[in-house]
């Protein structure tokens, strides 16, 4: 099941680097959903290699072809299947790579897993497979409009240049006005510069996205193993690269205290009725990150991911082959300096996925 | 779903506060594993209420009994049924709380989800529940014992304060000579102190559990969904409190540059020859937390995991009742100040299970 | 997973034949259920030993005990958790049976499999272990009640004696008014004489169990693998002795032509308006058993179940030992001659699960 | 999860009739299976239509396409993502079923459950969608091919024409010399006329699907909602038109005596020692099937499909349309008189997946 991912709305995605394609099947979409190729389209563009001069050079179109599930312009409630080709692989960039475990890649763990391995282009270690992630969540995204959900990431950190801010002091919807896609424009200036040199020196940086979920009724997530955030960090844990979650507070909340951090609920007043069936009452603030119990409160929805540097250096690095030499590995290829900017698009897929999941599993929950 | 964790090794398990009992099925333990009751029971004595003066006085025995699974003293195959009864619960104390939310607790996100709602001592949201964690935890134990596979978590931060350094640096065997759980004895002191002054205040605090899995081999984890440590924060944000998770460098190294993260392998020379056959190549550093690309690389696993103080405070707070109107809520009930030190054990539960049921999987990856 | 039932309303079920308890786990139960407890203990008194002179002379009470999931009467969407006490259990009856293999049994099957057996009364392959399916159906049942749906099973074959009609011929209602569970009386006493004559040579007799499912809306079922009807085989075969499968004509329709089989629709007209909003369209007939390439069409859902005669004999039989020796076995305990009359509520119970379980994942099927 | 099928090893998969493409992802596959692609196109071209004049005349190349999980020539352990493209739809033929519901078709029952519906060539409810079982199930024969372990199915009736002996008596190596897919070549020419005399009339046959399993080891299967002939079942009663399953003496087995039925062991003599570790026992008779509690025995499986006749007529046929108005149905496109013959590989494929699947389970199943 390792390549399966939820539990109503779900993913099976198959492909590697240097394989034929890419590509999956999203099972679990109702039926009745309008479904925006074009958006999709574009999704996947926000995830593509060679965007700018801070991103992989790698070329691809990364073109969608949805091969099922869809008739009229609506899903039918039948499994969707995609596939997106892979065009532009050089393989034999990587034909000194056979017999050589990279070092901080998992090739070595693959092969010891496995005992066999596909050593082009990462194989399913590579971060193109995150492709079928894009797809499956733009569907989400589709079907998250239809109920005013809202999913929006973007870079918060990139080294040691961070937002000083939180979601609410930027417009979001200016994230694409840069390749770094940071709503801060000068500090996005900032961290363009940073990636640009850490690239000049064949080196790799790590950063930050932050994501929030807006527009979520009360009641999203259930109480035990899959509360709503262990969910998300599921989710976001698996994608390439990453190496933490956090939620609401996260890491800094766990030096305060109680009386510091709690949520008060804001009276309903003849002024202040939130009027809002799916969501009949308002916090006065909103430290736990919309959630409580792992049930979504109404609440905005925020949470961030750590991603470390690429592990790909365009420097020589001391390493092993197959039977433990010592040798020294000459990185080829074409390489991410930082993944950030790209992680972007694909947090807000897994992170609509999630959402929209709950959404269905929440439609059982009452008789 | 919600109520199953697991793959092949799987917990189901139910309970309320102030129900009858909580309990579970383990399903998926192989057959013949040697069956340690009384183990089964310290562990859940490191878990119960009333263990010291910085914990809850609530009293419980919460002896276990184990219904089925086990024969001759070694595990069947079939299912291991459990339950610990609930004693010392009293009712009457949540008797005020049948119609007021309390702020930053499950009350309100559990009756916009349901509808209905047992209002006595946090029903399923307790933390009383995490006793089914702790016995599935300690059968995935029994079972890594087996394979030499360890697992030990230890309170590394209370407050602003927290350990300097990492856990190489301390005597894993000591963690439960303190009431903290901190493997630095003074460091322990000092926690306690804290806590103790913040219950004096009818207050709580966070802080922040280490866990280290040893004896590890390469291989565990899968490539794309389930990547070891994307199950492993799953696991973790699932506990009552959790906030956030990282593992190897964590957030920290998503300030750093590919050049000073990257793990170098060891080579194999005459002299550094690991003769290991689950592992045979060593690292020279482990920045990377023991995993790379989601399966295990051999090296020490290393996670911490982020707690909120606890939501319920023995001071007045404002909140509102099911109309919406203000009240004022004069907290009762026995409490922790702190969750950390309770935590240890379901941590290590929690990653138990994680481990054992990915070397299950791992038994089938190949031909 | 294989002791796991369900996909969004699941039991996972435990115990043994002589082990503690049996018990298990519903999960996926809607909040706001009515819990009528005395009609749970209702069902499990329809399938608990010593009912009559033609089942086994064991003695149980089997009491239900609810351990959660259940506040003020109703389901609060959090787990049911149960156990039934074994109480008269007689392991010494099964001494002799440590080292021997009972022909037509599972203990040469489990030994294969699992290296250990729990040899006292069939262990986890004991018939007993049904109760937690009765539990979960009652459960299940009790949902269906709110939806208008019914299901009702019944005794249509003993040996070589069956009954003429179809489940229309009968008053289904009369079916607990006999200890066989026809619903035909004169064949009733048949069944009933053929039964006892059986048991008094020390022999078991097979039968078969038809089902008919009421109520039901059109639409549920989904297309490709999780067929009604495949749910409902699944289910089905999983009970103890089962050997057969078939829905609507089964397989004396194999036999048949097309023209002959299908079922027209009735044309709507002013007099034949179905008014039904669940189901506008009614059939002419309903060879089909109420599936259309898998989803519910409205009509009324009936299926046959096929069960082997007993394997244990209260006759001498020729076996081996663990060593492969030849021996003969007496057979001693307390065996059922024909367990087609208590396989009576566990085919409903069954049935019920997986009809209620489809319901819910029908509310998820459109947008 | 109704469109992903196994446990271990899965197949998700997508498509329709006219849709751009039948695919699919066999997960689950363990690493170094060697991948013989004409195989599982041999496999596809027996499923394939216009075999003979006694198939639909609908002419489809059916070529495979394997896009990841295999380097080398050996299964790498990485998902197989595949398509088959469609080609020879001719959709226009179906254009008069757009507000038609078909007598015994899905068209009524996916338009209740989805609200929307494709129409053509019946969408997802099109026989056309079992290439994807046919690729996955070649896949598990080659890991089968790996251990011994061989599924042989044919057609043992054609309306009412049967085969007299079992499988016992046939050599079933001598199935694809007929188009009817029977070992026995006489019966197979009566099959065949039977068929052609039906079609001539614009009509259609039912029969039944017989399948054997050998070199099984015992011990596979799991002891209670898995058992071996559960998870059998529940993969047969999923093909299109199944309408019934048994296994063993199956429903003829419910009229006799235990007395009559059980299977005795063959005590391990000097001459009768079975020296197979795998089934170190051996029975004298074989009338369970080859499982014991769910479990294999060692001994052949075997098992038999009822399918209806396929309920698309050429004659006119009275219906109504989604008015619930009447009007004729003339029926036009290509299809089959009856689906046995091509069900053979379908039954095959679906044996083989669930017997592989059971095996990788087993693994497991040990300390």
């Amino acid at each position: 099941m390792s390549n399966t991912f939820g539990r109503l709305f779900t993913l099976t995605s198959f492909g590697e680097s240097h394989g034929d394609a890419i590509g999956g099947v999203v099972d679990g979409m109702p039926a009745g959903v309008p479904i925006d190729v074009d958006f999709i389209q574009r999704e996947l563009d926000r995830r593509k290699p060679g965007q700018s001069h801070i991103t992989t050079s790698r070329q691809e179109a990364d073109r969608i072809e949805l091969l099922s599930g869809i008739f009229d312009g609506v899903s039918t409630g039948c499994p969707i299947g995609f596939i997106v080709r892979n065009q532009n692989q050089r393989s034999a960039d990587y034909d000194a790579l056979r017999d050589v475990f990279r070092p901080s890649h998992a090739d070595y763990t693959y092969l010891q897993k496995y005992g066999v391995r596909d050593h082009r282009g990462g194989g399913r270690s590579s971060a193109r497979i995150t492709i079928a992630r894009v797809v499956a969540g733009a569907l989400a995204k589709l079907a998250l409009r239809q109920l005013g959900i809202t999913v929006n990431a973007f870079t918060s950190q990139v080294g040691n240049i961070s937002l000083e801010g939180d979601y609410r002091d930027y417009d979001l919807s200016s994230v694409e006005a840069n390749p770094v896609r940071c709503p801060d424009a000068r500090k996005a200036v900032e961290m363009e510069r940073l990636i640009a040199a850490v690239k000049a020196e064949g080196d790799t940086i790590g950063g930050v996205v932050s994501c929030v979920i807006q527009g979520c009724p009360a009641g999203l997530g259930e109480p035990e193993f899959d509360k709503l955030h262990a969910r998300l960090g599921y989710a976001m844990l698996g994608i390439n690269a990453a190496k933490g979650f956090e939620y609401g507070l996260g890491f800094a909340g766990s030096e305060g205290r109680g009386s510091q951090q709690n949520d008060l609920f804001a009276p309903v007043t003849e002024g202040n009725d939130s009027q809002d069936v799916k969501n009949p009452l308002r916090l006065q603030t909103n430290r736990s990150g919309g959630i409580q119990g792992g049930i979504s409160n109404g609440e905005d929805i925020y949470f961030r991911v750590a991603f470390k540097p690429v592990a790909t250096l365009l420097q020589p690095q001391s390493t092993v082959d197959i039977e433990g030499k010592q040798t020294t590995l000459e990185a080829r290829g074409r390489h991410d300096p930082c993944v950030v900017p790209r992680a972007v698009p694909i947090v807000e897929a897994m992170a609509a996925m999630v959402v929209f999941d709950e959404y269905l599993l929440q439609k059982t929950s009452k008789m």
